[in-house]
């Protein structure tokens, strides 16, 4: 059971956990990084079957090459975009993956626990939804350890397999930059850019069925 | 920033959080359901797109009809399983389903934020992850309010659409249980019944490049 103090921390740190695009250079003890991926690997996963992996960049010159695979998706989705605000948001990821001491490539792999993994059979992205779920433990660990975390999620699986030598069945889910910063926003930067805005959770509930007004 | 009694609440509650498939009949008070929605709401998501709803089954009929499909998906596992084990875990859960005073079906819009979601377009997963990330909320906030929560993915989508008249773009992706329980577990009931190990999170972590030993 859980003290009330204890709950409010709680939540303390899901409303404070915010996506990160500067970060300082000061390097990330490496018992915070433990602690982090400890808290990533007790997330829940379909059938116990933890397909997750964590591959752990800190060489500059891999950094550079997977800024260069998200910049190269960046350039071609302004592309589609027609508008330098969207990319300007996309570019301030890149130069996180750069700035940021450490860059932490997130996979899942499917076969993990063989061909029928309990649960799994039904809806395979759960898999996937898994490893998110991870990545929140993640998000929420760093946070409380007063660490910055970005997502970044555009850029060719393909390109990232290729600079990391992951296989081919296994999927780069997330390229994760953590570091300090000395910017910790109180809202979402989408939301203070009136990119888009929180939406109403009463909005979002329905009762017993779908509501389609 | 956060103190270290802080920073130990939040990993005290990540690692307590276990799958619950027995539950009380007691109901669950709405500011803890509303608190526990407002954490869900309060996950990151990409291009700020909040893909999520929720929707809340408490009407006995509806949570038998839910029931039905995951137990008609059970049967049809049963049979690629073709051991006994398997299917006992997965009627665990949908018995879980009858018993939590409250259902939640989590779902996911595709749709939501229009055509071209910032950073959605590389990797469109990305929607059901943040939705991951959402329960992953929801489940943290439940155990510190001293709920208990199941995560059922064995169903067929079409079939809770039907059942709670969801449209055909939209993703019925959990069937959450939510209520009190007399058993709380400490490790998960897929490890203590030797199902699945927990793996050694130093195998699951590689330095600048994938391992392929």
């Amino acid at each position: 059971m859980f003290s009330e103090e204890e709950r409010d921390a709680m939540y303390k740190v899901i409303y404070s956990r915010r996506d990160i695009r500067t970060f300082l250079p000061d390097p990330v003890p490496e018992n915070k990084i433990h602690r982090i991926l400890d808290a990533a690997h007790h997330a829940p996963s379909v059938g116990f079957m933890q397909p997750w992996n964590f591959v752990l960049v800190s060489s500059g010159e891999i950094k550079e090459k997977l800024a260069w695979a998200a910049d190269k998706e960046r350039r071609a989705l302004a592309i589609h975009y027609e508008e330098e605000k969207a990319s300007k948001f996309l570019g301030l990821k890149v130069e996180g993956l750069k700035e940021a001491p450490l860059t932490i490539c997130v996979t899942c792999d499917p076969t993990r626990g063989g061909s029928h993994v309990l649960g799994r059979n039904s809806i395979p992205e759960t898999d996937m939804m898994s490893t998110a779920c991870a990545i929140q433990n993640m998000w929420l660990a760093a946070c409380s350890e007063g660490l910055a975390m970005g997502w970044v999620s555009f850029y060719k699986k393909n390109d990232i397999r290729d600079i990391l030598d992951i296989p081919p069945h296994v999927d780069p889910l997330a390229l994760i930059s953590i570091g300090y910063t000395d910017h910790y926003p109180e809202k979402p930067i989408l939301e203070t850019a009136e990119w888009e805005k929180r939406r109403s959770l009463d909005h979002l509930i329905f009762e017993n069925r779908w509501d389609h007004r």
